[in-house]
């Protein structure tokens, strides 16, 4: 028995998504974009929004994440984010890269999120010395974070007020948005755009597809072209790109993607509650998404993982485990999980 | 009735393909190419070229030509190309935006190709002013070229050798490799490594796969790092990578890429006859692998568009058609282009 | 008896020029520009060319250039430049380098020039093809040309409409601005901003200063900000630039720049007199500012060295030879120099 | 009465200086540094340090720390630096520009130093997670630092150590080199190299120059190429570079730069002094060099002012205040100052 809760990236497609990319190789289709799977997705992301919006899709979260900051924020520009971010500490520097030498400036926070005040008090610390210092330019929070927190959207909207008080653009790192909304239970245009954000990674490779991320642009489309150009100099406008387009059609169609994510999320919460009661172990963080941290000695994870439970331990922390729950994680695993987690005192 | 001689990049995906992607989804693996259908690739596709070979699979074909440059070529560095190349008219610069700002000096040629002694002296010409100019580093040519045409492989080692003498770095993009090997009837090591190419841009999404292409090695596991590096930035490092390495497994075994670059050849080589055979078309390049130019008159063109044949003229000249045969054209529509080209006089 | 034509960069510093520099020397001042030298040249400058300029001191032409091309072109845009321009042939990438990645396309011409049909013929050939070609964005022309000509106002103004008609900005490279407006008998502002001309490199070094030149612009305020953010990130923000704004200062005081530049085109001019006159050397280009290209027999230039000449061979011809008068060219070295070719036949 | 202690940026140049400067004016010169006041560099800075150095003039402090921190690190390597170190702070993101997009990474320590455990933990903490992160690359050390404290020759080969352990390039932003030297009171060679140090910005402007760095590679040769290429690309290869060549030659003849710092130090221990004495205001840091740092009430600094004396508030802090003393500072304008504090209680 083997019990795999080490990364939704490490997930299988879901059988409709799947099904659509088989559909779409039924017949002949124009290249680069132009084939009519995605031209349509302007109009499906718009409706589900319920506004304007642009929709490019690319090939990973990091490369959404870089080219939507890169859009907005000159080389000499700095982009606010939480310490914990994945542009900061996971892509290898694709932000700077794609930015040409902007600057990434981590903001406190705490459960993987970072707070209104904080980013005032941090923007504030960091400029006011004109042509040697970093310009502000853009703020990119996590949805759901590193920590597997949600932030409210009454949170949201305060961050993109001081934002925009300072004239920065805003923009969402998706790449579990889904469980993000399935856990506020909101509408995707409440937690974004309806809060200030501009623009959002729409993450959907972890949460059931093969591979496809999109950008959403929400009532910007002055910014397509930049974006546009920034995503081919990066070698992500797919020749096929129908195959991508297809996934993130079927992953929309009839909130598939929600029903996905509450899956996760439903298996995390019901392993919280087991960590709640269990003598010794703990939450590191309140968990919101599809992602547990547990606070334990290193024996009890030695002994969960002799059990058939496979999951990660923080870098540089044998006592701080990560479970990650996925979209198609059955029932009968995470009973599974629970009962080791209980057998071991 | 239509027809579709547009590109091979419009062609849909060959059924085993499809059916090893859908194999890789029957259970999770691990995420950032550590799975082990991407582990194997090194060994396959050094069985494949009867060599030590590094396979990087990335998204685009325009990615593994910009990272391969790159990794070889620094900011001062040129990149010594064809007039035609796809890297230097058709990427948006993406070689420039990975490799910092090098240059690429196209090489003067005909048939879609330059020789060893256009090379010789373009780089002659352009070099010789020390930190004024900037450095040769680096060659690539296009097999098959961007004129449908192959380089013999006698050919590919005279320019390797001019290269070599001027200590550059030879890279070869493969965007219809297939297609080349397939025509020459040599083994895929006689026309790279053998005759002294470096690195390949093994392209597999035209030629009958979804999303596919690698970035192949030669016998300089040094560069390794620098080019997965330059992945990670590019935000090519897929999360689920397995489906991309599922395909390339697919694609090279039991030859079955040339069994379908064979028949795209194949078709090409039938309508290339039909133009021959024509009181007044004629082919602009000799026909070598899947593309065809025809030289005609405009309405000639439009007679055969009216019958259902899609294709593209050139841009700014409407006297002069690509059309392109793919991997599963199948013998009946190339029957109809040429009858409707008979029909047209 | 050594006499010196090899390059004007080697030229002397005018003693005006030194002792402006000296008389900047005995106070404290404000640092990082903000010192009241450098706090005029916005006024100063607009003076001399009869409307709203902001000025930019940087230590070197390359710089200026640099900056200047890159505040205006985008990544994916492409500048259109002369062949043997300076940006392209002897900048090392400077361009390449500031504007990450944006491409240099060379337009062809005769005499060190470009028309407009010329430039409106290659910006033709170079798009169309949206996000897979570079953008059009700028155009830079020399003034005097690398070939020792000038452009007539009228011919600027004809390219400026080109340019603008594509929506692209225009830049003039001023290493020897001074000759080429010593040459026209313009105003400055005649054959700049009236002519279409949106940017200056305004030289000064090769023509009477220790190191000084200023980028400017002209109406066009808005671009203050991206060039003194590009000018910090590339070094140039002179923690003292009180020096080289007084040398600035000194350099356009009471014509003083303009009475240099007439030296050095009047002995030009003598010379060009003196080859006209020889029965076998000639003349490869007009002469028209203070550089004077000569087409011999490489005996006739071993010759003329061994009697004491300096001059630089053009790479890679022996036959073709560059002499450069310097606002310090005494009459007499000129006079020396004609004698010399006389005596040899 | 107005005494300036805001910065030695705004001091006046040496008058050995400038007389070198205008003896440079002589004659003409080779360009682009192939003078020979350029090209004895190498040797008389081989002579002052005691070993083999290359030594490549360039305009700014900014420049000499942005092209060595590039040279050394790849775009996907990590600086670390000191928390308020110029790199980081102040140089608007030139470091980054020139290394396309490398980080700055920030070492905790007091009195503007961080020590070799505070770097070895720095480094544990951002790396291990391969492509994901940053690779350490590079250290650069400020002597004398931020703080006007000065690293000893032990405590600099405690982090080198650390850096070499790891594979990191060493490189010291002197700036301030001669104050911290003449502080030390040992040998240029021993408190870089020999303490491990492999490039030093050797900063002569501040102490005394027009306008004069030398970026030094100490014992490594094969650095020079990319130093050079990288000078050419940022535009800082003057094309007149005897003038700063000549002022660095000046400088550090008969040990004038020691001079010179040694009053600006002595000026400033003065300063310390008058402050421990005084009941209220006390020393932020210790006072090792050239600058002092003065916690007081916001009154206190207004009264000073108010008595002519100017100097600077850090920034978003009104009770701290920093005052430089330059290589030119008389006594009497040290002693109005001490007086004018005493009369302030």
């Amino acid at each position: 028995m083997e019990y795999n809760f080490r990364s939704d990236n490490e997930s299988q497609a879901d059988s409709r998504i799947l099904e659509a990319l088989i559909q779409a190789n039924s017949n002949s289709a124009f290249a680069y974009g132009t084939d009519t799977y995605t031209t349509q997705l302007d109009r499906l992301f718009s409706d589900l929004f319920e506004t304007n919006v642009v929709a490019i899709p690319v090939s990973t979260g990091t490369s959404a994440n870089s080219i939507a900051l890169a859009s907005v924020t000159p080389p000499w520009g700095a982009v606010y984010c939480a310490r914990d971010a994945h542009v900061y500490c996971d892509e290898g520097g694709a932000p700077e890269f794609y930015g040409n030498g902007l600057r990434l400036i981590p903001v406190p926070g705490d459960n993987g999120r970072f707070n209104a005040a904080q980013l005032a008090a941090t923007v504030s610390a960091n400029q006011g010395h004109g042509v040697h210092s970093y310009a502000p330019a853009s703020v990119t929070l996590t949805q759901s974070t590193e920590a597997g927190t949600v932030y409210e959207s009454a949170d949201i909207a305060a961050i993109c007020e001081v934002a925009s008080a300072q004239g920065m653009v805003t923009h969402m790192d998706g790449a579990r948005f889904g469980n993000a909304v399935a856990s506020l239970g909101c509408t995707p245009a409440q937690c974004t755009w309806k809060a200030g954000i501009d623009m959002l990674s729409f993450g959907a490779t972890k949460n059931g597809c093969v591979s496809a991320e999109a950008l959403l642009l929400f009532n910007r489309p002055e910014l397509r072209d930049r974006v546009e150009r920034l995503r081919k100099r990066g070698g992500h406008l797919l020749s096929k790109m129908r195959y991508a387009s297809a996934q993130l059609q079927a992953y929309i169609d009839d909130d598939l993607w929600l029903q996905l994510a509450a899956n996760a999320n439903r298996q995390a919460a019901t392993f919280a509650a087991a960590v709640d009661n269990h003598p010794e172990a703990r939450l590191e963080y309140p968990v919101q998404a599809n992602e547990v941290f547990v606070r334990w000695h290193v024996e009890g994870f030695e002994r969960l993982a002799q059990l058939g439970m496979q999951f990660l331990l923080m870098p540089g922390q044998d006592d701080l485990a990560r479970l990650v729950f996925s979209h198609n994680t059955p029932d009968q695993e995470t009973a599974g999980l629970c009962q080791a987690l209980e057998a071991v005192v």
